[in-house]
């Protein structure tokens, strides 16, 4: 990775670092306290990785990569005063430490930021771009948020919910990157289905690996989830599979006394199910369209690595 | 006003009103209710008078209009989140009636929304400045912020939030509407500077104002600003006259059970010891001030209704 990206990501990691040490505290506490949380950093790593497919990136490309960065810490501020969230990355959230007035005021403060960043490294459509995107990051934000007061379990509205709230910028990412380095159009659409087929498979991983690992930490997600209105896909199937588990889903919802016991038996029926294989063949069928889109690139190392990085996700589902 | 702006104006509210109307249920509902409550919509008219000045209004001047309303909109609504507000325009906040989500989502739906359209009707200058002047709306609130833990008596304080969270959008108004309509730069700063003062002038009135009329809701409204960590002018002076007041001052912020009738008291004592006669002498030079800078603009049927708006401001605090 670091012989094709040079020394671009440990700037973008550096400057990242800066802006949240130099911003305005109390701001900016609080998207540091999500910086050092770690991330994998994987939207920067796609503006990088996407540019350099057409050569050294240019020095704006670090810009855009610092940009998906800012806007990703933005949602996830807003978010979590959303939807009332108590941890993220395994600790607790900004909000419950600082309050929700400080993550509304850093999360405006980073995509102003942002936007304005991008509008001097890359005005024109790259910033047009960036506009459609966080409408499309504000609908999906409004989609799930329906879900709060009646939830809807169709596919399609899973669907829509996460290419708009996570593929979306995957796809902004990998097409700005090749944008700024001088690719075609097609070139730029080709890396944008890349990203939205990784962002799509990056969710259906992430909804799997709930219902990995400690049956009593997959009960309590599923009791947050729920709560805020999320559906996801193994959840969904399980429902379509055995409609008795809707008087389930709603005595979680009900946030009577019962609702953490039955949120525990219905991640144990989801699990029996066995609805999280079907969730793990459509991870590997997105994945498998995310490389296909990479075929049309000229060869480059960069390319493989941008292959490498979607395989690697895929594999955490495994 | 009519004869000078023809139907801008007009154009400016439907404009708007199909913003939120179309937007996004649940997210503009919450940016609907406050601009059905009115408000005077000082900025959209400092857009087109300011452009005015220099000729027919081009049509993007009509785009800065409704931008200098989404963006005050946006701010409104985060600020609500941002302070627990109850109440705005004499009705419930939003967020009181849709929770903080649709608050937070909405404000980010305008704003975003309002830097598209400066993206592009005026990119460059215009929309650079406009960048500058969001970084300074959230610089002031950040300030107001810290002072929810340690007040900050200090005039100079006051005026800082007061220039940032006020004055800056005015100020913004006024020189898009000049550069828009192709004003030289000495033109729009002159704009800029009447943007200002203007702004200045609009708060030190409102602080004013809390003063005057029933008693009871002047006590109701500094028991909410000193929770919130907000100083006005009139009571910021009372106290460096009075330091006794001091102690009344933080019997309010206690949040005991004696803090409202604090508040009374407090509220009397500021209303008795007459400063705010001087703040109102302090709006009046500030109005001088946003008169004086048209004074260098060509005379124009616009001019003297932007001095005509400055005027009518100041006469409210009489």
């Amino acid at each position: 990775m670091h012989a094709v990206l040079g020394a671009d990501m440990a700037v973008v990691d550096e400057e990242l670092a800066r802006l949240v040490r130099e911003g305005l505290p109390p701001a900016t506490t609080s998207a540091a306290h999500l910086l050092e949380a770690g991330g994998k950093r994987v939207r920067p790593l796609t503006v990088l990785l996407s540019a350099a497919c057409f050569g050294p990136p240019p020095p704006a490309a670090r810009d855009l990569a610092v940009v998906a960065e800012l806007v990703h810490l933005a949602t996830l501020l807003h978010d979590d005063v959303i939807d009332d969230g108590q941890e993220r990355r395994g600790r607790p959230t900004p909000r419950r430490i600082w309050g929700n007035a400080v993550s509304v005021l850093a999360g405006d403060l980073l995509l102003t930021h942002a936007l304005e960043r991008t509008s001097a490294a890359a005005p024109g459509p790259v910033l047009a771009d960036l506009f459609a995107t966080l409408r499309r990051l504000v609908d999906g934000e409004v989609v799930q948020l329906r879900g709060r007061l009646v939830l809807d379990p169709r596919e399609e509205v899973y669907f829509r919910i996460i290419r708009d709230k996570t593929a979306s910028l995957f796809a902004w990412a990998a097409r700005a990157g090749a944008t700024i380095a001088g690719a075609t159009l097609e070139e730029a659409v080709a890396l944008g289905d890349y990203g939205t087929h990784l962002g799509v498979a990056f969710q259906l991983v992430d909804d799997v690996l709930d219902y990995s690992g400690d049956p009593r930490a997959t009960g309590k997600a599923l009791l947050g989830d729920l709560t805020e209105g999320k559906l996801t896909l193994p959840l969904i199937r399980a429902l379509v599979a055995l409609p008795a588990l809707g008087a389930a889903i709603e005595e979680v919802r009900s946030g009577d006394v019962g609702a953490a016991q039955a949120a525990q038996v219905l991640a144990d029926a989801v699990r029996a199910s066995g609805t999280c294989d079907g969730v793990r063949a459509l991870a590997r069928e997105e994945t498998a369209r995310a490389l296909a889109a990479l075929d049309t690139l000229p060869p480059s190392a960069a390319r493989e690595l941008l292959g490498g990085v979607a395989r690697e996700l895929a594999s955490r589902a495994a």
